[in-house]
């Protein structure tokens, strides 16, 4: 299952590390604790939509621009999961079974 | 403030008015109270990651699809935000105040 905390998890990081900005900022200019931050960065805990739009204000990022990057990320992992994967060879074993 | 519950509440309602289902239906499948779907949708309570994931299913939707509708309904709010609005005609009074 495709999860909503860590696709938002990984747009957040990837906007404060563009603009080479550490945890301790960002968390500071959101007024949420640094911890808390690393968190959700990495997709442990659920974000408000409240604490969503102070983080996006904070890295001056439109949610918009969060929401359609979490969008592409989670149709890739889709798509990745929907992939064909070959059959895996079959022994002579589970032929006799088959037959 | 774009609330991003009031953004993923619009697009599950908006989903499953398009497949004619009624709340009760798609509560019982993604198996959530029917009252707190209709919160959801409302864009009255956060949905967690998971719970996100099973109404998804239930309405047989691709997470990156809500994603992005949201995404899209928030841009054109941010859009909307920041339409320049004519300035108030002055009055001779605060013409006077200003000179």
């Amino acid at each position: 299952m495709v999860l909503w905390r860590e696709l938002l998890g990984a747009q957040l990081r990837t906007a404060r590390m563009a603009q080479k900005r550490t945890l301790r900022d960002v968390a500071s200019s959101a007024n949420i604790a640094l911890g808390y931050l690393s968190e959700l960065e990495r997709g442990r805990k659920e974000a408000s939509s409240e604490l969503l739009g102070s983080i996006c204000l904070a890295l001056d990022v439109p949610v918009s621009e969060v929401l359609s990057g979490a969008a592409q990320q989670a149709f890739e992992r889709e798509i990745a999961a929907t992939v064909v994967r070959p059959l895996p060879l079959k022994s002579s074993k589970s032929d006799a079974v088959a037959a």
